[in-house]
């Protein structure tokens, strides 16, 4: 079939709108996370506050995910400056990435409920495990964005895209392995990446 | 009532914004039936382990919804490139559509957990059922659409559009009635649709 | 102070992006209310497909939620076309109709649980109250519409929604009002002016 | 690396899009919080009503949310006006504030539960921590969206926010500290500053 023509192509405003609403959705869910403890059976303020403070994991796991979920949400803002048109490999690694996404509330729960305890190993395992994937996403996204890129896009920010993201799965699959022997290096290995992509320099901006 | 003139005229860009945020919504919701188990009762790291595990079912659901839901927008977003203005009979029967969509997250989750057991095959009919809903839904808002087509639209792609949505409604009820009978069948037969719709020959790009 | 120059006005565009959003989720938020049973305790197919028969209430909820929000979305969209520009008051009151919509949801929910019990009465009354402040939200709205109306709107289809509109209160309140004595009879009226919304004529389009 | 050329710069569209989303899930999230009683175990109307009276503290809850974040928005959108180009800045300076702002219902749901009880002056405490760092967000975006004003702006618009974003620190501060003493004090300060943020002088519109 012949290609349609240009008036009936696939703009990028309903892909990012769409991306845009599951990235908020994932960002959001989490305070439902914290949940408030029965307090009809509490008598004191005392008790109430012990209550309060007890769900810490929760206030950090919020705050985790949120940093980690709007990072990457800069991240395809970014990105997609460059998308020239939107091809099926696009659509089909976009909807890869917004699957790693869109999970991320989970692991980041797992983490902070078994940070300190018996499960730390776990926590930290799946957590880089979910990192990984979702390094492995955004570089599947970017080739395919890389195919269809808009003409005249300045090489110097492709190549900082390219250095930023070349980065990601052999250092969180590094992260991963780590943190079945030593959990806390594994997820400080993460932390520095997640913090190196928070950089302005990484965004090819 | 004579017609309001063109700048009057309902856009597609909120139906589409509308339409978008309900198949994201309904995207990432699924996420929310991951439940974590009380990790504050589990001692040992095999437990926290072994409890993980055992959530698979809610894994499987995720991924299945994420991928069915992301599908039909994919579809979704094909089919509109073609829509010249928003008619009553668009906004109906695109309602109807988003009802299905929206319901999808509770037919997989019903699918993931009565798999291998004695409700599996109460799970693939409840599945099929909404399957058949969506392809319905799907056949409706493209007749609606097709009476208020953007002039010029590609005949080839029309067709392309009519052949891999024909096949839709007959092929999931043969698979719904197939499944009282043989489960398994049925949801292969259910499977194959879905990767025929992944393709991008059927979405007449 | 002064009015700001027009390309620092706003536009209807963010504010229409912020009320789809609160439509979808307020229409994508009842399907969670669907709850799975327990099937990990049920050992035959009988008993599943029991339990499941046992949500339907459930299911009607969802389903009268859908189109009750979706009918409201559409008659916000047909309302929005003759919005000139965005004034402090259309901001008020739209977030007030925001207010009742994203209501709806909870007595849903309720109508649906009373249904043929006892708390019918109760039910039918919280329902109607809701349509009642609904279609108050409403009629605010459009008073805040009209004054910053697009130049050249067409006066046919500004009565078309002043008559449309003016019916909503006076007929939800006597719904209201009936139903505290004969709930059937005070749904039957809101069923009937929910109809009267779904037809194309009272959009004004 | 130099600047990229005009066409690649960032937009303020997907920005304010994933913001919106932001703001309308939590505003829509709280009637979740309205969790519907037991009704199967209830067989008198009488008993019906008085489990949805007791709900009361839950649809304040509701309430005054809706109006909070909805005025948050608000105020968002007045802001953004006048954004000239989005700087790496503003990017994570508005995921703070939209930190801030999805993480309200949680204290909210707590001062709803706590107000008129032992736990009332932990609730109000709470509430005025999050006010005060949703001041401090939105003065620590507005300081960024200052350093890249749309050319033109005029400035008794901007003098107007600065005056009115100036005052949200030091008096959310102030009920804060009251609220350890004398809680009730401390919410009507929140509330008087709330109230003055409602008002279209404070805008700069």
């Amino acid at each position: 079939m012949e290609a349609a023509p240009e008036r009936f192509g696939r703009g990028p405003e309903r892909l990012e709108a769409f991306s845009d609403s599951v990235f908020a959705i994932a960002i959001t869910l989490l305070v439902l996370d914290i949940r408030l403890p029965d307090l009809t059976e509490m008598s004191t303020a005392d008790q109430i506050g012990r209550a309060l403070v007890a769900l810490w994991p929760s206030y950090v796991g919020y705050f985790v995910s949120f940093i980690t979920i709007g990072n990457a949400w800069i991240n395809h803002h970014n990105l997609f400056r460059f998308l020239g048109s939107v091809s099926h490999g696009v659509l089909i690694s976009n909807l890869l990435l917004l699957l790693a996404i869109g999970f991320i509330p989970f692991p980041t729960a797992l983490l902070a409920r078994t940070l300190g305890g018996p499960g730390e190993q776990i926590g930290v395992v799946v957590y880089a495990a979910t990192f990984f994937a979702n390094a492995l996403a955004f570089n599947l996204l970017w080739v395919q964005v890389k195919r269809v890129l808009k003409p005249g896009s300045p090489p110097a920010a492709i190549a900082a895209i390219n250095r930023s993201y070349r980065l990601g799965p052999p250092v969180s699959l590094g992260a991963l392995v780590i943190s079945f022997a030593f959990p806390v290096a594994g997820l400080a290995i993460i932390t520095g990446l997640m913090i190196l992509y928070l950089l302005p320099r990484s965004t090819g901006a």
